[in-house]
């Protein structure tokens, strides 16, 4: 049988989480398609493994709880990539918005030497999606990153396939759920410092919540979408940027009476790359609550098209993933 | 150039809407795909028209205009299709419930001498899915049917492909816009009669409504969802269906004040097949109002997904025909 060889970067709460569900559905991909994916390598910050025969996923999960993901000490992630033999980087290591950090250095070295991506890792996708998608045009490879917008909503995925027929004049969505909580919270009368500190207490929003609140996280999503949705060559600053952190209950109120609710949407259209607290009528797809995450899709002949689902989570971000990982499985089985 | 030869069978609203499409984006896709696809023939009740040479979409809607689809008065739908060349069917005939209608017999024609089929005629797929499909399989062609349960929106196509990755345990959702024209109207305070009326005189609802209200359209792509998506091979007879007219203003206040609202869903999962109408939470993404369509795909692994979108219209449901015809020719070039 044919193999698909995957190396693991990062193996955080993400990283994990693929595994488990590579665990799970390895076995039924590898009888639908032919090609049986498995990871050959993985590595955190710390610590790094490597076996050309194949890692049991729970081995990985095992060594990780113990400490340590591989015995190997890792010095530097691009010089380990280089010196192993795989086929598909997996990038899911922690994300850096200002220099894209070692994420973006492991997504050059895999493209350019020829191995497929799937990332879910959004620091580096919003400051170099052009340069990164170049290289794995020049390489004859894939990059995917449906994970990276919506967690496990794939929206990425219906406005390539399912929506391929229609021309799409822009996507609207809440992209954060973090946002989301928080402005549910508010129209239940909480203040904005109450439903924060809800949202930290349950662990939606980190004890630094700036990078969710002021809008940063929609903003890199905005840029994700305007360039593969829309292919417009843009980074994280071509994004106009407001955060709910201005928002009152007196605003959330007085929206209330007319029967709207206030969503932190991010908008993008070949105008307009935008991210700004909007009023959003009652009952109108954009108005889901909670941590949900939700996308209008603006099409021509079909009107708008919304999908909404959980925007984070292991297991859902998890299969964001595996639905690349398959797609690439079939292009690949198509293509020879 | 390769070429695709597409039959319409059914000229009103959406057979012409397809051919209207179809003009609008046919050179896109012969240059994206590398296969034109050309309307050969077409037909109606009265009339038909081929030309092997191919037929110019605004020919028909011109002669429809005028009064007849073609000059060849039309004796039997299926010995047309069988004295003519072509590889695809669009059918797209009035649907019947009870007996499948000429339509039934123009999809075992075609599948039968092995043309591909794109059809949104909802009676036969409810009377006879898995007899259709079987001779699909054996004929080596495709059989799809994006348009016959929600219109424009791509809940088929999103399971099939965009959640290939899931395990999906159930579908629930509004799949009939008069319906839930209705029900959005009582919101309002309006009895169901008067609701009703307005939906009639606004087009949403026919003279005769019970097909919408009485939950048989519903019931009808719970079956197409249940054989499609979940693989069951069920038809109409196997659906447990309630429609809305016994629904009072007094329930709908009553389920108001608890913050719910009513709506009529269609449930599939390998458990159950009905139609009924259900308390929803308001801010559910079930709790859509108007026409719109939305469905709720609960998986194992990314969780509930939803997406919503018009459930009817010409242009609406005949993109969607263009995402089958899609569909078909890209798997044709990867399979050649």
């Amino acid at each position: 049988m044919k193999r698909m060889d995957l190396v693991i970067a990062g193996f955080g709460t993400v990283g994990q989480g693929f595994a488990e569900v590579l665990d799970m559905r390895g076995k039924s991909i590898a009888l639908s398609t032919g090609v049986e994916p498995r990871i050959v390598g993985a590595f955190d910050s710390k610590s790094a493994i490597y076996d050309e025969e194949g890692l049991d996923p729970n081995l990985l999960l095992y060594n990780k709880a113990s400490g340590k993901v591989g015995n190997e000490p890792l010095v530097d992630g691009v010089a380990f990539l280089e010196s192993i033999d795989y086929d598909l980087l997996v990038e899911v290591s922690p994300t850096n918005i200002v220099t894209g950090g070692p994420g973006l250095h492991h997504m050059r070295s895999a493209l350019g030497s020829g191995k497929h991506l799937i990332t879910v890792n959004k620091g580096p996708l919003a400051l170099a999606f052009s340069e990164l998608s170049s290289i794995a045009r020049e390489n004859c490879v894939e990059m995917r990153y449906e994970g990276s917008v919506g967690g496990g909503m794939p929206i990425i995925n219906l406005c390539r396939e399912s929506l391929s027929g229609q021309e799409i004049s822009s996507v609207m969505g809440i992209l954060n759920g973090t946002c989301n909580f928080i402005l549910s919270r508010m129209d239940s009368g909480l203040p904005f410092e109450q439903a924060l500190k809800e949202a930290q207490e349950l662990g939606y929003a980190e004890s630094d919540p700036s990078y969710d609140i002021d809008g940063i996280d929609t903003a890199c999503k905005v840029v994700i979408l305007a360039n593969s949705v829309f292919e417009i060559d843009c980074n994280i600053h071509d994004v106009d940027v407001s955060g709910i952190t201005a928002i009152t209950e007196e605003a959330v109120a007085m929206a209330a009476e007319q029967n709207y609710c206030i969503r932190l949407i991010g908008e993008v259209s070949k105008e307009r790359l935008e991210v700004s607290p909007r009023l959003v009528l009652k009952g109108h797809p954009l108005s889901v609550g909670g941590t949900l995450n939700v996308a209008q899709v603006n099409t021509d002949l079909a009107g708008p098209i919304s999908i909404s689902g959980r925007g984070a989570g292991r297991l859902e971000t998890a299969s964001a993933i595996l639905s690349d990982l398959l797609a690439i499985i079939r292009s690949s089985v198509n293509n020879k």
